[in-house]
């Protein structure tokens, strides 16, 4: 079966040209995508190598950074963003993917997509390498990070669900260990909220609730699927990210400060190589939008071929588990 | 002038032996120390080398970390970690240090040596090292990293002025920066919570607010004095501190799995010290307590000598810098 990707080709820095060149690199690797390409028409076809399986639709507006995110997708209908959500809410397209602005983004998928009736508040979900030495587990995934600054207990209950058919259907994992982003891992820790929610997810049979977490454990792989509200977890996963990009810089720059270190390098170069794609986390695509009613990636805004691919897999990857579907059917049932 | 430093001997994962040997190395170090010493005076005796300047205060009991920290405090009189903070209370000390149960070490501010008034909540205040290439600012300094679980919008306030002083006083700095950490750096990003505490903060003439902070810029040295609700703040130096131990393991990890790898490491080996020793916050000393009427210093509890050693370091600049004094008269002509 064919998979069909609406892209919104104008998000981005580096949109549209790096944009493309990632669509065609995810084309060529994989046989079984389609794209359903959102942009200006002239503009794709001066950087399109090759047009197999690819359709282009034009947008005649762009949404930019710069914009107020849902003001912009209830304005901006003929924009490649929303015209790209637009299809796949039609169903003409399976999976929607932008690297544009984020809130316009998650409003597109609020709005124009719509939420999946029991979640009252959809989640973006990321998932990052574990680092530790034993290796047992690969990554491990979190969510909310960032798609609702204000959570309530009911949100935090949602996630839980939505992070373990994730960890089920994307991460092929039998039984995922949920784990709560807490400020100690026992019971009775936490503010108010976190304190309620440690309770309402041990309560909750359909997942495998292995209690709190801390942050400091989250790359050594304490839990596969980390709950957390939006405004903790992005705070955690903006301090993971700083740190391990502060380090990289910090150990390159001490070493150039010393020809004899500079020496040893050239014999290490396979180890920091190794060291660099494991906390790579491009591979891992970008952040899926949990709770509407399509699949909805969003990639970062610097995202070069390189992170245009690895989302588009996911993308793939997404609308093959049926994650969506199964997440839908769950919450049709209860 | 002598200073007098109460030390909890018995608290700690390696007490009461590497506590012993930290405070017997910073006596050694610095001639204007004198140390009032609580736990066990049998055990202290047979540990000590040299007792110039040390003060041994029989305690019958010790708080251990499974203790419920506001009930031992209660309970408890006669443990090292009371009987040290009582004698600050009744100046018999200058401050209080304890590797011992945190709460308890809270608690025992709060509720023996006493809030200072117009202070509703006191601050842990944690100060981490800038790893940037620029190296315009060698380290920043964030509260509440974790007294507080629950935070209102007055305590963000009121940690502001106490993170100000801070830097003012104990970092020399003529007029500190203070930022707000938030889920993005516009002026109206956040929680409700939040966008309230930008507003608050840009209106407080007595500090230099700087405006919202991401977690991702503070190895970047985005901020002097990160202001932070306890929860958020404690999320994100957790998130700091194990990223920087996972980054450091993973790359020991990969330059062993090579032989020509591991002969580059010979040539490198005083890059990796620095980067060892920019990262080492142990230098840092602990975390102060902030808001309370005389100087409370907190050191991890699975220090070693090396670390108490700057914990003493920091009680006595704490002490030497005034900062509780200056605090408290801020607070009392409000």
């Amino acid at each position: 079966m064919m998979i069909k990707i609406a892209v919104d080709v104008m998000g981005g820095d580096y949109a549209p040209q790096e944009i493309i060149k990632g669509i065609e690199k995810a084309r060529d690797t994989y046989n079984n995508l389609e794209f359903n390409l959102f942009g200006s028409v002239e503009k794709m076809k001066s950087l399109i190598q090759n047009m197999e399986r690819l359709n282009l639709i034009q947008a005649d507006s762009v949404i930019t950074m710069e914009d107020e995110p849902v003001r912009a997708v209830r304005r901006k209908k003929n924009s490649s963003l929303v015209l790209a959500a637009q299809s796949v809410k039609e169903s003409k397209s399976d999976v929607f993917l932008s690297a544009g602005n984020s809130g316009a983004v998650l409003a597109a998928g609020i709005f124009v997509i719509g939420r999946i009736k029991g979640i009252d508040r959809p989640a973006l979900t990321t998932t990052l390498p574990v680092v530790n030495e034993k290796q047992e587990h690969d990554f491990f995934t979190m969510l909310d990070v960032g798609a609702n600054a204000d959570t309530k207990l009911a949100n935090l209950s949602q996630f839980a669900i939505l992070g373990s058919f994730y960890g089920k259907y994307m991460n092929h994992l039998q039984n995922p260990r949920i784990g709560l982003l807490n400020n100690g891992t026992e019971f009775d820790k936490g503010d108010q909220l976190h304190k309620q929610a440690y309770e309402a997810l041990n309560n909750l049979d359909e997942i495998n609730f292995i209690g709190n977490v801390e942050s400091r454990e989250l790359l050594n792989g304490a839990a596969d699927i980390v709950v957390t509200d939006g405004f903790t977890g992005n705070a955690a996963l903006k301090a993971i990210e700083g740190t391990a990009l502060s380090m990289l810089h910090l150990i390159k720059y001490e070493i150039k400060q010393s020809v004899l270190a500079q020496m040893g390098y050239l014999f290490e170069r396979n180890a920091f190589h190794r060291v660099g794609q494991k906390m790579n986390y491009q591979k891992y695509g970008g952040a899926v939008l949990l709770g509407v009613q399509k699949p909805v990636i969003k990639i970062h805004g610097s995202s070069k071929a390189e992170t245009v691919f690895y989302g588009i897999k996911q993308a793939k990857e997404v609308v093959e588990s049926k994650l969506v579907e199964k997440t839908i059917d769950f919450f049709t049932k209860k």
